[in-house]
């Protein structure tokens, strides 16, 4: 039987999906300060204009630039697998595939978007791009979209993983980006926090003040910041791992797809896959599409749509999403890229509108998951993942109770080659389950909104 | 222009090729301590009679198992991938082609042979597997090989390797491998050499014997060894990977092939993708064939032809091949898998009949290739591979002086994900140079055989 579906070069979608055309009802814009819309005009400091028009555009096909998709075409179209394997070991009826994103030379579906605004960036005469990163995956795929470009990249690295996960920054710095630990002396708010708290930690929301500060204090106008989720036109990007694996099912001869999953932290990942199935959806296709998210981080399953900051400075505008409050600083779980607090907005809003039904997930099933894939598939794969392949084993077991043979597919986002301490310590006992309460949810909320009632859309 | 060129799973090569039906002149069989050559019954206690046949076939094909193309094809056919970028960067008019061997879930060519070992050792009613590993490659691709076919897996890694990589002992565990640092106290040898030195770093040649013993000790008969190279049935399996290339590059127009390349530690990646195109070089192309040593383990460019042991308690029986002598300990370079005293008896026998032309290269010119092909094609290579690049850029810099639009291929081995501290510290300049002088290669071989003259073949 085969197990890789693969598209020639000449096969790779031309086009980007925007979900923000189809989906029900009105998009709600970035709020201000003042509480009224943000202009694409008040952006300009931080992003290119190309890239703000995107943001805000509601064309649902954008076109591809050429010289974008030869970036694309050095790893894309990235493999489908059947994993008959898994569906052998869990006896069930559903046949399982799955999006290989881990394949790029970064290791995860974030080149997908790096490249994009990387090329946009130099398009629009930028010569540097400043960000943040938590564990690094973002830091390394900016770094490498950089590096083939020609742009110079500067990474703020939360200190803790900076610490902690030295080989990150090599990577990176291979790729010639220059990586540093946030708070650091570069920046005003670094040297205050620093001067405040010495031994502080880090955190993605300091990082990310420092990385819009340099791009926007940069006086020449040639430093822009790139931000590897939530926003609009990063879920653009992302769209064409969803468009591939249309292609690449119609070529398996698969009629019906039944079940789309993808972990959801920031939602990049999970919407590069859905968004192309939930244009079917919104056309009458009867698809269950799961965003799954970690138990210590119920975003979407646990807390209301919503305006909030994106960051824990508030620098950046107020988005409406699912959020549990921009003040919260979520369990130090293993999979870093699902500690955030919020949620894409087009994701936030599209459960709303009832197209999603996401689902949280405790650790310790998903690396139990994750060691199941691993003998059973052979791929090790990044513990955010895990959470994808944890739901998938339900459904897919829920198919083996009714005895359906429903087809499901989700995101394998990332390799876990780089993240192997986690595995580690699943092996040795030494991880738990971490859960939120819902008292917790409601403090948390509490806190970041100052008290005050949520603001209802 | 098209980079990566793929074939279809049912483009696989169904038979693997055994250079020995071509080699001019007669294969020396391996001899006993008696100097007499070894019978296959001797080699029954360490390998099954399925392997042992196929380690003195002089079939010149032979039918690779549906079973083992069932569990190739998980990830193979690999990626053949046109260098343009790298072509770009030295303004070379030579094609550069890469055979890409790291998208196999353990990282490198190791599983080519590890899932055939794995599968013949099934077959003949193997329950278990012992081996050594020393950056631990092999170790995860024979784990992960068993993990597929329901082996157990006992690895042996050196005592230095296992503290400083503690991640390879994870990926194995993950695989279900069962990995102990060696020396260790479950052999005779291994408690022998931890009572007379307890604070031993541990060598391949220990685990070697250590792995053996636990084999050939299993009164129930039911565990076999294997070996990740040097042998000539792993060469064999791992000629798949020139098998497809060929095919490859016939899909992408090219006519004629100048220039094979590879990084030769123990032979098996070279002779991978090198052995079919010298079947076609013995049959009159006109190829020239490069195998690729570190300065400071200079063996093919140094040694000459002649009887050696595997290992340094002289444990295996002697073979037929360069060696810089079974008790030198190389230099300890990042490249791991290159450091190995002696060097495949058919790669050897290959060299001595004029058909390759062997290259030594110092590590800095190796780990500048890397970054130089990191920052261009984007992969990052493991330190073996980038032997095989700094070949390649030096021949491709030949064909830019002579104008001539020559046609270089070389085998992508294995990525770098996992060996970034040797790239942090090329990055930090902590790296230098290492080479044998005529005098210490004199010493380190006359040690090894007693002061007595190397006997010629």
């Amino acid at each position: 039987m085969q197990k890789k579906i693969f598209l020639n070069e000449d096969e790779i979608p031309r086009q980007w999906y925007n979900i923000a055309a189809d989906l029900p009802g009105t998009i709600n814009p970035p709020l201000g300060p003042d509480g009224k819309p943000i202009s694409p005009e008040m952006l300009a400091p931080v992003f290119p204009m190309n890239l703000i028009e995107q943001e805000v555009s509601t064309e649902r096909w954008i076109d591809i630039p050429d010289g974008i998709l030869d970036m694309l075409c050095r790893w894309r179209p990235s493999p489908l697998h059947r994993a008959i394997y898994l569906e052998k070991a869990l006896k069930t009826p559903a046949k399982i595939f799955y999006k290989d994103e881990s394949v790029s030379p970064a290791g995860s579906h974030k080149p997908n978007t790096a490249v994009a605004q990387a090329w946009y960036n130099k398009e629009f005469g930028i010569k540097r791009l400043t960000t943040e990163t938590g564990a690094g995956q973002w830091g390394s795929a900016l770094s490498y979209a950089c590096a083939l470009l020609g742009l110079e990249c500067k990474v703020f690295m939360v200190k803790v993983s900076f610490e902690q996960k030295p080989f990150r920054k090599v990577l990176m710095q291979t790729w010639g980006g220059n990586c540093v630990a946030s708070p650091s002396n570069e920046t005003i708010v670094g040297r205050e926090i620093l001067k405040q708290t010495p031994d502080t930690p880090g955190s993605l929301g300091i990082a990310i003040s420092e990385a819009i500060e340099q791009a926007v204090g940069d006086e020449s106008g040639q430093t822009r910041y790139a931000l590897g989720s939530v926003l609009n036109h990063v879920m653009l990007h992302q769209t064409i791992i969803g468009l591939e694996a249309k292609k690449q099912l119609a070529k398996a001869g698969i009629k019906k797809v039944d079940t789309v999953i993808g972990c959801a932290g920031g939602g990049s990942n999970f919407a590069g896959l859905a968004f192309p199935f939930t244009h079917d959806k919104i056309n009458g296709a009867d698809i269950e599409i799961i965003p799954v998210e970690p138990a210590s981080c119920p975003t979407l399953t646990a807390t209301p749509f919503s305006y909030d900051h994106g960051d824990v400075a508030q620098m950046t505008p107020m988005l409406p999403m699912h959020s549990l409050g921009h003040k919260y600083i979520p369990a130090p779980i293993h999979a870093g890229g699902l500690r955030y607090h919020g949620m894409a907005p087009l994701v936030s809003h599209a459960v709303e509108a009832g197209l999603m039904t996401p689902m949280a997930i405790q650790q310790l099933e998903c690396y139990e998951a994750a060691m199941t894939f691993a003998r059973t598939e052979g791929l090790l794969v990044a513990p955010e993942t895990s959470h994808a392949i944890a739901a998938t084993i339900r459904k897919a077991l829920e198919a083996k109770e009714t005895g359906e043979e429903k087809t499901i597919i989700f995101n394998l986002s990332g390799h876990g080659l780089m993240d192997l301490n986690g595995y580690a310590k699943y092996m040795a006992g030494d991880l738990h389950n971490i859960s939120m309460s819902e008292k917790e949810i409601e403090e948390s909320r509490k806190i970041s909104m100052g008290g005050n009632p949520v603001p209802k859309i």
